[in-house]
């Protein structure tokens, strides 16, 4: 059996890291900051990327592929852009290695194969992608361009986290082209949706959504929507983010279409991306002391069988049912597998598929069988429902959107009870400091109060919900007249 | 409407380029010898991507991610691999970018940011892979491990063309770790068995499949099956590889495992690919001098409806027959587009559709509502077939494996017309320089033999046939018996 989880109350960060490292979903690497996602992580992964990639597509955009690397002159054309990225980049220098003269069998960077212009490894590609925009773009005819890429980047962290923070992460990018800025603006808050339901829905992780300060605007934007989710922990960890871009890449890159009139104006952009980050806040969103738990709408296995066989007598009849069982699962649409390992012992079965979070769960031995008795276990809540073989198919089928509905309606409960609306600066440090969330509260929109916010108790403003009325609402640090209800919060 | 393509008998290479440009399947970068994958060519790579994704998990495989890059000392590790490789590499030598002083706005590498250990971005990942396996491996429990990876990998080639070979590219890469060589063999035949079968059933490019002599071998392996397509110029292309890796990275990384007994053994490896080359591989086998001609199976769009609205009166009763029309193949899983793009011409829209190489087209006009007689045109053949409105969705429905059916059969007679076998050098050579085409013939075997016929007629061993009796044939450059009789051609 593996190690024992690290309960969250004695070490929240270490019990982050036992699920990771016990549920097999991904580990560090021999090159620092990046990691292997594993197997069973990685089919989690492919479970989102799925569902995204339909969400995309269903609302018009394609996928395309751009290149890894970007010359360094195209990098620094938007400046703002560039100095947000240039402190964390992986840079190519040279194309060839030879042998070590010195060291038999060691090879040595080949001084000679120094390139003219470095390049640096994307750490996002508006830039490479806008060079290239440039070329396709003529007249309003050839807009909007609604583009997606799934890509690798690299941003050269310092302190690193599987999933939550590393070097090179895996994402979607989407780079968007359009006439008006209107209609640019709308694409950022379509994808923002796409964002929240998707977090909602199959994540079941209920967010909050609104604008970044501008302190904490992706660097080249104009505006930054985000969606933010709570943690367990308190804490707020940004989950995905769409960026209305103005014309500061067209600008850039010379990108200027003809109107109808004939007319040559400015191409307006949005970007937006999700990215194994993800996997971080669907962990932390849902597990327990035990290990992950997953909502079914994302877990690769949804229910598991372990025939339980204990003579030889027993084993054709419970190989049998658990083939049948299997078969009427699957042709249902369900995600099932059979435990059929040998030589591990039930007990070592039963841990290992609450570890990994598998949702549901139906052991079939001689006495289920013989009292035609089952039981489905359920991670999420850790209950037992018994059932006859005959209704075990539409106990699991049901289950799956009635377990993902509780999962949802949990999420939102915890949402709720760890957001607190504040007036007072006493209360917002109190809170901040002992029992952390979401803490909605005045700011007068200057960045002198964020700042001091953020020194003083570590919090920042996560996002400015839309449609908030601050009439007659407070700074909470200043005590002006607040611009703005915002929601403050630690943060990953 | 889109530049001439211009004819395959005019200049082989020009029409290639002129497809892939004119069809919009990709184009070259702002970077050295990286392309970008358009929409439409990347929606094409991504039906590639799902069906060999589906037969690879149908027989136990599992996806997985590893680090984009590879510390030099990991590189180096096993050395035949290394070298084989080391010539071709972007290596990070950097992790920040800086001001430049002197030139306000740009940026400079910044030296204190040097890496204490340069990074290869992978040319393929036997070696951080294998650096993993080693603590994923004690004993034979622990094995098979068999896992893919689709991922972009880089080779720094000198001289580049779209899709064949670019210095990025995709791919997937299967890395798998076995207790038998026995069983290691086996796996190496079982993927280039799917290769085949997809270049084959879905690619409809019939392949031939044998090893690879030794002077063609993957860097690091013991033995490289691959399967090999015929061009339209009469020249081969290796569209996958599967090899047979021994005990080499298990020694060069120290990974054993305990067998049953506990006795500790160097584990056995394998790895295979295919890549992007194969939409190079697809676009050759099919395409005309028209534009580009799609299989059914691969085709994103597999068949168009385009309304013709000559007058309003006539848009409503159009526009009706189109969308049921569009709804009716839908949601009997027919890939179906509708062309209503205003402000083209018929003549375009029909271009359109041929060049892009769209399987099926049928034009929706009030002269074909008025007579119930429409035409299904098919982009293969070039033929119509008539039929009345109630009739299309069977005939488009059985169309999608008749057309299928039909390129397989033309592929494999091209391929047969195109392959001799020769018993002297002087017809060996007259075909290599004037027909082309595989040529069988006997080899004795030696490196001196490939070696002369390499220089002398710059033909290669593309493949030798497994199961291929050599007795009584004589090598056709030496006259030495033959070792065996393999296939000969020029090559990509």
């Amino acid at each position: 059996m593996g190690k024992k989880i690290t309960p969250r109350n004695e070490d929240y960060s270490k019990w982050y890291n036992d699920i990771v490292s016990e549920a097999g979903l991904a580990e560090s690497s021999a090159v620092r900051g990046c990691m292997v996602i594993k197997p069973y992580g990685f089919s989690i992964w492919e479970l989102m990327k799925s569902q995204l990639d339909k969400m995309f597509k269903e609302t018009g955009h394609e996928n395309a592929y751009f290149p890894l690397f970007v010359p360094k002159s195209l990098f620094e054309a938007e400046e703002k852009n560039a100095e947000g990225f240039a402190k964390e980049c992986a840079v190519v220098t040279h194309y060839r290695l030879k042998n070590d003269p010195e060291k038999k069998g060691k090879l040595i960077v080949d001084p000679d194969s120094k390139l003219e212009e470095e390049l640096i490894v994307r750490p996002t590609s508006e830039a490479i992608i806008w060079s290239t925009y440039k070329n396709w773009i003529q007249s309003y005819r050839d807009l909007p361009i609604l583009i997606n890429q799934w890509a690798n980047v690299v941003r050269w962290e310092m302190r690193t986290r599987l999933f939550l923070r590393t070097s090179e992460f895996l994402w979607q990018e989407g780079h968007t082209a359009h006439a008006t800025k209107e209609e640019a603006i709308n694409e950022t808050k379509l994808i923002n949706d796409i964002y929240s339901d998707f977090a909602e829905k199959f994540m079941a992780m209920p967010v909050v959504k609104g604008y970044k300060s501008e302190s904490e605007r992706f660097a080249g934007a104009e505006e930054t929507l985000c969606i933010e989710a709570l943690m367990q922990d308190g804490k707020a960890l940004q989950a995905g983010t769409s960026h209305f871009l103005g014309q500061n890449f067209a600008k850039a890159f010379d990108v200027k279409y003809a109107d109808k009139s004939g007319k040559l104006e400015y191409v307006w952009a949005t970007s937006w991306g999700v990215s194994t980050r993800l996997m971080g806040a669907l962990i932390m969103s849902h597990s327990d002391d035990i290990g992950l738990v997953l909502p079914p709408l994302l877990a690769p296995i949804q229910i598991i069988i372990i025939p339980l066989i204990k003579s030889k007598d027993d084993s054709t009849r419970i190989q049998e049912k658990t083939d049948e069982l299997f078969n009427s699962l699957k042709s249902n649409g369900i995600r099932v597998k059979i435990d059929d390992r040998e030589n591990m012992s039930l007990g070592f079965k039963l841990n290992d598929s609450e570890v990994k979070g598998i949702p549901m769960r139906v052991v079939i031995g001689e006495k289920e069988i013989e009292n035609n008795q089952f039981e489905v276990f359920y991670r999420h809540n850790l209950k037992k429902e018994p059932t006859a073989y005959e209704n075990i198919l539409e106990l699991v089928s049901s289950s799956v959107s009635s377990v993902q509905s509780e999962m949802i309606s949990e999420s939102k409960k915890r949402l709720k009870k760890n957001t607190h609306e504040v007036n007072s600066y006493d209360e917002f440090k109190d809170l901040i400091s002992n029992q952390r969330g979401f803490v909605i509260a005045g700011w007068d929109g200057s960045k002198e109060t964020e700042e001091a916010i953020k020194i003083e108790t570590k919090a920042t403003i996560r996002c400015i919900p839309e449609g908030v009325d601050p009439e007659g609402v407070k700074c909470v640090y200043s005590g002006k007249p607040a611009r703005y209800k915002v929601i403050f919060s630690k943060s990953y």
